[in-house]
């Protein structure tokens, strides 16, 4: 058995596995290549709403063990979404965020603050750049339970960005990187609609068609899609469209700079500090 | 074989089920008793939101036959509501609403005017004294495909409030009856605070703990609740709370009326005309 340490050390290497206790270090380690048979069901899952931000958040705990992460939290409803996980009765392990977000603090270093020390760490892509207790790669495992997530690196709409896959592939948080029917901006924050394309197409429509797709945001009251969905019918990457009728898409976009930008992003840079 | 019109007469039958089609009708007389067997999956569902109003609209679809309702919709929002039907292939039989809303108005006679002739019908309870296609009552059953939802009566918010439970009692759609950690105001439109309370307590939770809540309304982002949270932890209903404490609580709250109930609530009695 790996101590929580141990497991930290290891945090370099690919396909590494992410566990709140070194307990379930060992279940993981005994049940490899058993696939996710058995916790199919028994998930909690909660999306919650910042009207301010459009942002979506999601709680997602193992219904057996009551360990629970979060994922993209805002920094303002933080209040809220603690009342609702203890009235769950969930233990956080994790706060994942899916980037540096351009539009509000994330509320991953508040949550710590409140939480015992040592029992909550904050989750972000190490090729953000970003401060994190943990810094995740493409395979990484965040495991909560008997359930975790796994990372796929999808880059476009920030250098650093990543979507979190459910073990059963029955959902996707997709982060700004793909959208209900859109996607994030290509135009700040290493941006880039080449590396986007790819990303998507590669990283996201690979999933099973009726993989379900939570965002992080939506602007007009749609709370997820699917991928079967958004490769018919996304406007922008679906339908048929090339990377380069993609990137003359995003080119003609003339999007204002977001209010909160110059704020967000050094926070969340240094993990909503 | 019931023809459609013939099933228009029997509206007034208490325990009803309603189709959208007379092989429908067929299908429910056959499978009487044989509860929601081989029907428990295969549901499609997506909820929506509207930032003006803070409103929730469900799309409930059955995977088989494409067949779905819409309960809530939000006038301003039916384009991006039959769009979303559209790319989903799903064909529209009924827009419930679950009682005359006063914040905004019903879109269920614009979607109506959008749709083939009969092909689509609005509901309402016939307690409500409102206009509609279909007026439902206590038992009721709206069927889609090989889903169903049925009625329970809850008045309290307004004297015509109806609740909506899918087949298997895995979901509620509560309308301002129940709201996560909250209800409808009892104010005006014939609330009531004492009828609240007990439809509440008989009609809602009486369900299963595990059935899930979804609310008309949420203004702090939360999307769903469980009959079991509410039991435990609704500050004004749950926690043993009593109807003498519940009426007092009511009794105390400060409410500015809405904005729009001079506009909404006639044109909502009219089915949104």
């Amino acid at each position: 058995m790996l101590s929580a340490p141990e497991v930290l050390k290891n945090a370099s290497s690919e396909g590494e596995s992410w566990t709140g206790n070194s307990k379930l270090v060992e279940w993981v380690h005994n049940s490899c290549g058993q696939g996710s048979a058995g916790v199919v069901n028994g998930l909690i899952f909660r999306q919650l709403f910042d009207k301010e931000s459009s942002t979506f958040t999601y709680i997602l705990g193992d219904e057996l063990s009551r360990e629970a992460v979060i994922i993209d939290p805002v920094d303002t409803l933080v209040e809220r979404d603690l009342s609702f996980i203890g009235e769950l009765g969930l233990e956080l392990k994790f706060g994942l965020n899916t980037h540096a977000h351009a539009d509000h603090v994330t509320g991953t270093s508040l949550i710590r603050n409140r939480l015992p020390p040592g029992s909550f760490k904050s989750v972000i892509s190490a090729s953000s750049g970003a401060k994190a207790d943990v810094k995740v790669k493409q395979g990484s495992k965040i495991h909560f339970g008997n359930r975790f997530l796994q990372v796929r690196l999808t880059p476009g709409h920030t250098a650093g960005c990543a979507c979190f896959v459910l073990d059963d592939d029955s959902r996707v948080f997709t982060g700004d990187t793909l959208l209900v029917r859109g996607c994030g901006r290509t135009d700040f924050q290493e941006g880039d609609s080449s590396t986007l394309y790819k990303s998507v197409h590669e990283q996201l429509f690979t999933l099973p068609d009726q993989c379900s797709v939570f965002p992080a945001h939506d602007y007009r009251g749609r709370t997820s899609s699917s991928i079967r969905e958004e490769k018919r019918f996304n406007p922008r990457l679906g339908g048929g469209k090339t990377e380069k009728d993609f990137v003359a898409i995003m080119k003609e976009l003339k999007l204002s700079t977001p209010k909160l930008i110059d704020v967000a992003v050094p926070k969340n840079m240094a993990c909503g500090v």
